[in-house]
């Protein structure tokens, strides 16, 4: 008897998420002797705790293809971690009676470290209640902490556009900086693993190239060394770009960002370390400076996304497909580095177990000895990342072509539920 | 006799001013009869005075024509005003001074309006000073404030930036907004005219789309009215998107910038207007937000620069020395707009009085009544300065191919000049 599918998108949304959504979407409809219906969770495990299923067959095929080239979740997000079983029985039993009540027997759930916990959990629980459903991870993050896959699909793209932006500003900064701005602060995402801002490092080709330091929550941010080497950089390069993890600490552990800067209200200012950095810059050094926050911006830029993220985001999300046909569950497709240059990759496979709830942070052998730069390891490593260009098509009004959902929601036939 | 030439970039540098010097160069080129040397002021006029000449003769074919599609500026600019003729005759006579020592019969300079005040003054002063300099300007700011021209070389490349970003970080906030961030700010340049702000109303093509708020300089901030555009953005699409020029002024005309953020030393933090409307939104509303500066990546992004701005770009630089050529001196090449709809346009000529020291703001018809928004008419003004891609070439390493120059000096014929 067939079953039917349920999707859902978890966490921070990635510019390529919709690629993998694209890819569950269009190889399960390959499988229609196998597979009903495909139904994605309205704002990820929220839309299936509420029995929001949205059914995808209402969306045309042109809606779907175009996924491929759409930033944003297409099918809503959120951050909702469940907790453990014993805490929580409740809602992993509502999640069963859900899936029973939409005869669903494939949950293929795309995130990162909690959301394969969640995903394994919920492997567990519809055993023992006597539904199985085959639950599959599917591998997001922009920050690139998942363990076992070489790389967390999303984070290639979010790399792209930071090294492109940091050699892009840096030519700019460069222009003038003989007569105004020579410190430039770019900040970017990475609470605790600072890959992101390791990739900016792979726009320094040459001596002397931008970034001349970054700044990761990997190392302790050392204050001394630190202006030493932005004069370093201004007396010999003539500017000095930084690039900075948003979750930089300082020697006993506090984020830099939360500095306590405050507003004329007194009320502490959430968020921003770039201007943290630059006023430190200016107070010892008295270097004209300029900083900008990407936030969101690097998250959602599909417009300069990398081609080889792309392509792995849609292969991991059809390789779920496949692993649910081929009747596994508790497991992840990953992706497996086969050769750096040129460089080459497949797609492989785990178990949750393995995935969930373990961070993988930048190896000490990827980080210079002084702790402000990226060795040539890492360079090796992220490289390929960026690889190729996957421009979204455009209008004649300039603007990309994103899609969106009509998101026509099945028939409920459960009670309400309180999230 | 033939006679050189001297181009020269000045002020903030935007994502298409090499093309304008590359039309420049390119054109120039093509008239090795009449334009003996093409000379590139180092760091702009700066260069000039202190007889710090490019000789571009030095680059190769492949690097001018890669100019064309290279962010910064080239042979690097300043911010360097110089004074009135009575207090400053003597930068006036250097100027003179050098261009005669070098054979200087065209003196092209490419800025804003100071610039073209600039060039206007050393039209007058050669030709007192019995070595008449063809002086011509060539139009480029981001910031499109310049009166005439029906838009500057550099804006249309940072609408469609901003336009895009708009777009993108709206789906990627949307996406998680039942349950997470529901308003996010994004600040643009623009310190006196809002026309870059304005540009990110392109996003919104349907009722309800991004951005839901622009705020502009060229009308005073009300609290009130703003929260509760807010408050309705939110209950009625989810989310908030708000787009704020860095030069928006509270209701006695104090910069919001300025509205007097602390870091934890007490030291006044500059710049940053978007965490002061960010932190206000959360303190009147409670909503959680998130904000970006894009600073010097919007004025550098020639990975998503506007066909039609290159175009421009290019065409104003090659007219410029066509003016030279036609014997005209104290002119400005401009763009008219000949039709809307299909966009068509041609370059026309102007005096460099008409330009000097003239802010083109938002005309009142362009902003809609409540002072949130734009007008069907600003789009349709707007709308084709965004119109066509026009991507570098990208290296094998994912890179955009962008070009240095070698930057070699001419020979110095002159005693040294304190600037």
């Amino acid at each position: 008897m067939k079953k039917n599918l349920v999707y859902a998108q978890s966490g921070g949304v990635t510019p390529v998420i919709n690629a993998t959504a694209c890819g569950v979407i269009e190889k399960a409809r390959e499988h229609g002797d196998k597979i009903g219906k495909i139904y994605a969770g309205k704002d990820g495990i929220l839309g299936v705790l509420r029995e929001e299923l949205i059914d995808t067959s209402r969306e045309n095929k042109t809606a779907i293809t175009g996924l491929r080239h759409t930033p944003g979740g297409a099918f809503g997000s959120c951050r909702y971690k469940l907790k453990g079983i014993q805490e929580n029985q409740r809602e992993y039993e509502r999640l069963v009676d859900v899936f029973r009540a939409h005869n669903i027997g494939y949950f293929l759930y795309n995130g990162g470290g909690d959301s394969s916990d969640t995903a394994h959990k919920v492997s567990q629980i519809s055993q023992k209640m006597g539904f199985p459903v085959q639950c599959i991870g599917v591998p997001k993050t922009i920050d690139n902490d998942l363990p076992v896959t070489d790389n967390s699909p999303g984070f290639g793209s979010v790399a792209k556009y930071v090294a492109v932006s940091t050699i892009e500003a840096s030519l700019d900064v460069e222009s003038m900086a003989s007569s105004s701005t020579k410190v430039f602060v770019l900040e970017v995402m990475g609470r605790h693993a600072g890959w992101i801002a390791a990739a900016a490092g792979l726009a320094a080709r040459e001596e002397g190239d931008p970034p001349h330091i970054i700044l990761l929550p990997e190392v302790r941010f050392k204050q001394r060394e630190f202006l030493k080497k932005v004069k370093h950089a201004v007396e010999n390069y003539g500017y000095c770009t930084i690039v900075v993890s948003e979750g930089v600490q300082d020697s006993r552990g506090k984020f830099l960002a939360d500095a306590g800067t405050r507003d004329a209200f007194g009320h502490a200012q959430l968020g921003g370390v770039a201007p943290v950095v630059a006023n430190l810059v200016r107070d010892k050094l008295g270097y004209k400076y300029h900083w900008a926050v990407s936030d969101y911006l690097q998250r959602a830029a599909r417009h300069i996304a990398s081609k080889t993220d792309v392509e792995q985001a849609y292969a991991v999300g059809a390789a779920a497909v496949e692993l649910a046909l081929a009747g596994k569950s508790g497991v992840m497709p990953v992706i497996k580095r086969v050769s750096n240059s040129p460089y080459r990759w497949k797609i492989g496979e785990t178990t949750l177990g393995r995935v969930a709830n373990v961070e993988k942070k930048i190896p000490k052998s990827y980080i210079t000895t002084d702790g402000f730069g990226i060795t040539a390891a890492a360079r090796r490593y992220l490289a390929p990342l960026i690889q190729g260009e996957d421009y979204p098509p455009y209008g004649r009004d300039g603007l990309p072509k994103y899609v969106r959902m009509k998101k026509v929601l099945a028939k409920k036939k459960l009670d309400e539920f309180d999230v």
